[in-house]
């Protein structure tokens, strides 16, 4: 018999993915199942972007640079400078989501074997891409308390060895919804050089920032030019998750130097993808507003509506779209199957995330679960009924 | 100062990578460069194809399930059924080009250290990709006189230890042309079963077969469903090399269940190009009629114009769209530098792909290049012309 390798065995299935079957199976039985685990807004694609994609006129669908299109890596440059953030375009690789920057970043900076930390809770899928690229993590423990603040320094401190090669937060982070300001950003940077680690920040939901904050980027720290990897996707920033379009972007040339290289094996991005991307550059101004104006209000009846229900504790989300609420129950893994395969409230049920997934530390967040906010409010207060309901009627307490 | 990785400083530069700056110079000096170095087909995508992406009529382009489209994987598995190859659609992942399916493979069978058997001349991002993996080839050396036929059964016997895990085949070959036999891969199967090996079978160039031979998969191979893994792409069969579609397909169930995680990690592949695809596989058969005529025209032209070369030696291929040949010159990476910086016919010249980057055994395939024939024939009567007199021309033999 062939056998599966060590690093196949070792990629974690995540916990949302286990509650599939169940949720089909609620969706067999004519249930309606509101979909709150989720990171896939319904909010609609510019159409400025969708038209870019329409109105091609080539014979051939080709190939482009490894590194993308110039002409989107150039006017990428641009957008960036227009948030502060200075680069040139060769400073920029466009990967295949922000998932292939993730891995380039990983694999360019980082031997198997080699170490990473990163605050949890945080996005589950670092894991399958730390454990692709045979590399370990090292959790620091941000806490639901403290909104999920970055953790002391201390903390950090206390688990950099010489195996640590690198930390990567995501910021607005997913899943915490928790916008990191300047003084925690400079007081990464700090460890960062301190230590001589990379810093990987993943910018994926840096248009999504709420009540007058802006975000700071990782690109804008002084001083730590050859550590800085930003890795990005426009997935998020203009709800056309499925072009798998991202990018890696970094001042550290040598980084560029080896990242294509990587790039260059797998020939080039989509190039569909990366019209659309250039297209959605030009999206015009009212687009934002109105995504903005519908999350805050999403947001806000969110988190009052669940703060409200008894035991229930959530902190207010500063951006992205999710918040992390801790539940009054036993195993929040076993509240999100019991929630597809036993409850109902009026026909309906609720699809939420464990944070089980979302932390390396075994046994923590138990009793928390990740809501995402990618439904319209009308939906929103239906499943907020059942979940009231629902941790009525729960008998693992 | 922060190092780079082992692994990335080990990633490999493909010798034509390192060709393109003398190329654009060439152009610069308003040269004209006939490009016989790529794998990227003049002949147009199919209409069908780019009409389904034209006519698209949703409202946000959305992740696709992590394995792709189920429409689409239904589809495909009827395809394969056409040609001969019994599977189930959940055999297949929908990957990002053949590229992804051949990194999956890698990953989620062969663990970092393992060994992989692979004949050269290869396709030289087979090395990136097991770079990538942490994996190390081990070539077995297929010869220009021999055509490039499958290397003898006791050639592959000699190198296999505990330490091999699987042998790689590209069928038809890139970069030789070469098409393997029935009876060559039913040697690979013995192979195969006796040493308890993974078979991972690159046919993305399926459907370019020539004088009536036909393509034998190895998934038509009996006895060995667990151990063949296939992995295929739209990119050549549609000419369609910008959508980044691929796929790996396989009957083992374990594989199918770990590669997916992999999937999972990076959420879905593209999903416009998906669209492509799908729609691709309705197209008429007089497509392939047409590209079939066009390249047999090509080819034999090519191949005959190269022959009648002095000192020139090109077997016939009978598959893809690749020629391997055999130069009267003393280096290959150096002659078709001097094609580009130093040569010119008419104010025209040639680019074509070194060999040695086909090679993993130091020194192989020095006097020889693969010539790619993408372009129309006209274009390639003045390649050769250009070739006749470089070939001449040339100072170093």
């Amino acid at each position: 018999m062939v056998q599966i390798s060590e690093r196949g065995k070792a990629m974690p299935q995540s916990p949302i993915r286990k509650l599939v079957p169940y949720a089909e199976e609620a969706k067999r039985k004519g249930r309606k199942v509101y979909h709150l685990n989720i990171g896939q807004p319904d909010l609609p694609t510019p159409e400025i972007a969708l038209d870019a994609i329409k109105n091609i006129d080539f014979k051939v669908i080709e190939y482009s640079h490894s590194a993308g299109f110039e002409s989107y890596r150039k006017k990428l440059a641009e957008y960036y400078h227009k948030i502060g953030v200075t680069i040139n375009y060769t400073d920029i690789i466009i990967t295949t989501g922000g998932s292939e920057a993730i891995s380039f970043a990983m694999k360019t900076c980082m031997d198997p074997g080699d170490e990473i930390i990163i605050p949890e809770p945080f996005y589950a899928n670092y894991i399958g891409f730390a454990t692709a690229a045979s590399l370990k993590i090292v959790p620091v423990t941000a806490h639901i308390e403290d909104g999920f603040a970055l953790p002391p320094i201390e903390d950090f401190e206390k688990h950099i060895t010489p195996g640590v090669k690198a930390i990567i937060i995501c910021n607005p982070n997913n899943p915490t919804g928790y916008l990191y300001s300047k003084d925690e950003l400079e007081k990464l940077r700090n460890i960062v050089q301190k230590h001589n680690l990379y810093l990987f920040s993943d910018e994926v939901y840096r248009e999504f920032c709420y009540d007058g904050l802006t975000h700071y980027s990782a690109l804008q720290l002084k001083g730590i030019d050859d550590h800085v990897v930003l890795l990005d996707s426009v997935s998020k920033r203009y709800s056309e998750c499925g072009v798998r379009i991202g990018a890696l972007i970094t001042r550290n040339k040598k980084i560029i130097d080896h990242a294509i290289r990587f790039a260059q094996a797998r020939l080039s991005p989509p190039t569909l993808g990366q019209i659309v991307g250039e297209a959605s550059i030009d999206t015009p101004k009212e687009y934002f507003v109105q995504v903005y104006n519908e999350y805050i209000e999403r947001r806000n009846y969110l988190v009052e509506a669940l703060n409200k229900i008894e035991g229930v504790f959530c902190p207010m989300p500063k951006g992205a779209f999710y918040a992390m609420v801790r539940l009054p129950v036993d195993d929040a893994d076993r509240f999100a199957q019991w929630l597809l395969e036993d409850f109902e409230y009026e026909n309906q049920t609720v699809m939420i995330a464990p944070a089980s997934g979302f932390y390396a530390t075994k046994g923590r967040g138990l009793n928390e679960a990740r809501i995402a906010y990618v439904l319209k409010k009308q939906d929103l207060e239906k499943a907020m009924k059942c979940m009231e309901v629902a941790l009525k009627q729960y008998p693992g307490k």
